[in-house]
């Protein structure tokens, strides 16, 4: 039996432990797409407690809770920290094989050096010592986090509207070494069906500085703020696509679109679906010439309960797998942009994960300009996050293309303590990698393992992104 | 190389052996969703022999039989038992990895000690035995099945118009401590395009005793018939959806459909589809007050083979995976549902493995009523009851959810013998379990794993249906 | 740790290693679908070098260069066959997990004993040594490769306006025993919407020795062209069906599509569908009649990128996973000439792994004339050819239906070379099985094992396709 949690956690072959703890411990981690705050960063905020930083917003864990029958209230209703945390902590160990059961006891190991299990008994112990350390020990601030997890480069989600302040702050504090770049989701200029498309276009227009009246004049405000984030690091811009159809129009007639939205008139459906490629198609060619890399998020259904969107909003917790065939549309756009030698660099991310062997397929029609890897599968997601759906998705990366090419993790999370969720991928990486050499399906060549172990966690995302 | 399914069949680590013998293979059964006849129980039904045990309806093993070119007069032609046994025979030991091959040695072990596999050469001598002891043994008539394998409570699947005399007679039978509960399935007055339509809503008004001329003398009708259920003991419901689409409509429209088809007019696919839509969302809010469970199959193409459905009827192994995205309507009904606090719990089934991690994650999207695991995905059915089937769908719901608070194993039979089958979805849940335990996935608590297995295997589904 | 690529390649426990080098690997080839060129085994071709045998032609090996940034001049530039080899030597390492990497080190063993790793480094002496070999060595041409890899049957892919000059000569020349057998693919005579649909028309009508002026008349011509196939031996029929709906019209509905089309007039999508519809259950019926195999491949994406596909054509590595519910027509199509009892041996592939059971349970529905297997999943194909799509192909086929029915391997391969393909499928193949024994999931019976074994491997095709 093996230790739970301990040393070769998930690495059950010889090569394995080899490949994970002579090289892939002890890379850096280029945290290339996550949502956490730069703010939050330059402040070098102190968590009051372990609620608050675990569950003043994660919605995994929110979930959880709900589908083990704890009443909202003790969720996300205003009561104390330590109420949570043990509604929390009772739960936890019910969530057996759930991601989060690995990350939360990963998470009080790295940073608490607590190997106890959390559970309803053993809560109120490790909420004490846990209070006790974060009040106390400096690098259990956001910026000690970072450090200690070895976290080179972070590039966050950021709208166009924003003015990037922390940002700016940040790259001129020489006393922080990480990198915090921003990225560029305009979801908010592609959804024209949206109730609040026009008001977000009146933010736009007030920070670009010019009036948006139609077509070109929305083209230059997003440029002006293309320019901008480019000036201030940005390498990397991310797209939440819902279904991206195939729906190629003359420009004049999308113009007429966004007009008659504009006038306050509604949008059909198939009205919203030309805006979109039409919009898909120039921010393409745009973050083509900024070298941007474009990353494609596909497959999400949103906000399925409307009555708890109507209460909490958006991205609490209410989104599912949409398995609708979502990355056709994306086929179209590659070739789209392709055609004129206009294909930025792309990773496609697909939430469901009956789409791994066809967005694999996809990709390897598109490596035509000499980039390794220029267009690839991004690591497995949200939903996918998991121990299957990782070593799956890696899988189906190797027996679909070249995996020495591959990019690697990415949090995605809106957690600074979420870092240790590359360990989680790279145990599992390791654990693939490791398996097929000591089955006689690769050979124990020291020298390329060791460059692809490095690669895949460290070099492939430096050169891929231009860092 | 372990015993050909002996003692640890299955189970291939020691925390998996320990959790499946001393927890596991000790607690009652609830299936709480089934296809047996009610009247064979209060009958006491004795077998004749193993092929009318085996074989009289069983369109699992006739499919084998047909895909091995045996032909249709040896599978449901008017011969003897014992050919049909002979030629189920010869095909069987080529079923290998097929789950028929693992149920049906189990059944031989489990109901008459034969340990010897069957085959051609054997099939003489099995036929003999079994013959014998189903003659004389009184534990091998339908009762005795069912006490010998612990089951607790049968929920039967019948139809509105049924009169569910069987039912009161067992429910009055004080010798026999099962309880047979009937479960409520509506599909016949759900599918208005059917042929056999308006014969059917004939029936239903008889027995409701008022005419149906309209939309709310249908739904009175249904309301009835639903009471009768309720009072004498209905805690389920089942639908067979073919395709549900999201078609909401004003119910003045609905009742001119309704109109349309009573005067014998033709109805468009998508009147029909506004009547289910409709339907489903009255009768899940009748659900809702009843306190009744909602369970929804999907992604079942169904009669495929005209020919043979002109020959011998629906349900006899001519139906197929539909590969249609039918989770996407359901999304829709459980929002319609909740969005008015009338969602019911609710259990989903797909056929479609691939489904699996969607229904996970629509799921958790409508926990919201402080009840435990309230929508849930339902255990691998059907064409996936099988050893990988199964062990994707825990995996899945494990992952997706939380999986201490899944219902567990139904057996969606036919068969009494096939409660077996409870046994080997329970010997794949401790495999899986005790795989993660062995393997420093989760921690070796004693108390915790107890409570996991116990309540997967039986309280969890206790508590689910009220029983 | 096992030894790489060595005796026990993919045998990890002892029965799998007992089926296969005492059973499968001593059986004959039946490679009953490959697109390799009858001429070059009539010549019986010698390769001048490795780059000649490995990367002429080979969209897989290409498709892996551009993903790792190789510039397309040095994959199908016109450079020389040794810096072509070698910058297929420097990305290969980095394809770990792929099959490419098995196959082209599979090759090297069985054809050149060579036991080395290719590699950069390696690559100058590998490139020597083979040249050495492919030169002096008779073996090693075209009839050589085919004799010592004991491949008895080859079907090849032909149009049917081929004169199947080579096939002719081939059968006459007895030194000679592999039976080259024509295959007939008419998706040409198809796909109506092409540009050059007419054009083709034209040869059909010349080699058919009738005009095509309508719907009659092409049938007849293709009838005759069966007639031709049929009395030089074939057995197959292949069809890679993008896109098949379900889309019955009658006859002179057909024709004056077909009319209006050899008018030069625009033919809508609908009508393209009708116009196929009805063709394949045309053809079908033929094929009854013949006694042919029906091969249907659907759910490729086809030339996806433009630009490529402008500057080098069809089948050139810009093809992908179509995910589109594919296999829906597919049951129509089948229902429709089963009708009539004019289904004829149908075997069905879908290069989207995630259709798997959804092929295995519709094939299940056509099973009713006696004949083993008669409508059947073939083998994991292009995409799926690989080590997990082959095991996941295999456990869905076992657990949906008889594996021991299985046709099993084929190459549908464009390279001699790739008759390795079939020691790879069935190194799966038995590992599969062996575990499944080991781990007691069925009985170590040594008759049954050798039969499955064998019939897979061999005696299945051989019946199935009446060799």
């Amino acid at each position: 039996m093996i230790e739970f949690l301990g040393k070769n956690f998930l690495l059950d072959n010889t090569s394995a432990q080899r490949l994970y703890h002579d090289i892939a411990a002890k890379t850096p981690i280029i945290d290339y797409h996550c949502h956490i705050n730069a703010g939050e960063i330059f402040e070098n905020k102190q968590f009051e407690n372990i609620a608050d930083a675990w569950l003043g917003g994660d919605h995994y864990k929110w979930r959880l809770m709900r589908a083990a029958g704890v009443s909202e209230h003790l969720i996300t209703g205003d009561i104390s920290g330590f109420d949570k945390f043990k509604a929390f902590a009772e739960v936890l160990p019910y969530c057996i094989g759930n991601p989060v059961y690995h990350w939360a006891h990963l998470e009080l190991q790295r940073f608490f050096d607590i190997h106890t299990p959390l559970t309803k008994k053993t809560s109120e112990q490790i909420w004490k010592q846990t209070s006790e350390q974060l009040k106390n020990d400096e690098t259990l601030r956001v910026r000690g986090i970072i450090e200690r997890m070895k976290v080179e480069v972070i590039i966050t989600t950021d709208d166009p509207v924003d003015d990037l302040a922390d940002h700016i702050k940040l790259a001129a504090d020489d006393s922080f070494k990480t990198k915090v770049l921003p990225g560029w989701r305009p979801d908010a200029a592609l959804r024209i069906e949206n109730d609040r498309f026009i008001e977000y276009l009146g933010k736009l227009a007030d920070v670009s500085g010019n009036p948006i009246k139609d077509l070109d004049s929305l083209k230059s405000a997003l440029k002006s703020r293309m320019e901008f984030f480019d000036k201030n690091g940005c390498k990397a811009c991310d797209h939440g696509l819902l279904r991206l159809a195939y729906a190629p129009s003359p420009e004049e007639e999308v113009n007429s679109i966004l007009q008659k939205r504009l006038d306050g008139e509604s949008i059909s459906t198939t009205e919203a679906e030309k805006y979109l490629y039409h919009m898909m198609c120039y921010l393409g060619r745009e973050y083509a010439r900024f070298g941007w890399v474009m990353e494609l998020h596909v497959g999400v259904g949103r906000n399925m309960n409307s009555n708890m969107f109507d209460k909490l909003g958006a991205d609490t917790g209410f989104d599912c797998i949409d398995p609708y065939p979502a990355v056709s549309g994306i086929g179209n756009l590659l070739d789209e942009l392709n055609k004129t030698d206009e294909l930025p660099k792309t990773l496609i991310f697909s939430i469901n994960p009956s789409d791994n062997a066809a967005i694999n397929t996809l990709s390897g029609c598109f490596q035509t300009q000499s980039i390794k890897g220029k267009v690839q599968q991004g690591s497995a997601w949200w939903f996918n996050d998991t121990y299957y759906g990782m070593k799956t998705q890696i899988e189906s990366f190797a027996e679909g293309g070249v995996l020495g090419n591959f990019i690697g993790m990415l949090t995605d999370s809106r957690s600074f303590m979420s870092y240790t969720r590359h360990e989680y991928f790279r145990r599992i990486l390791c654990n693939t990698l490791g398996g097929w050499v000591d089955s006689g399906k690769y050979p124990n060549d020291a020298f390329y393992l060791r460059n692809i172990v490095e690669d895949i966690c460290y070099n492939n995302a430096k050169e891929f992104f231009g860092l």
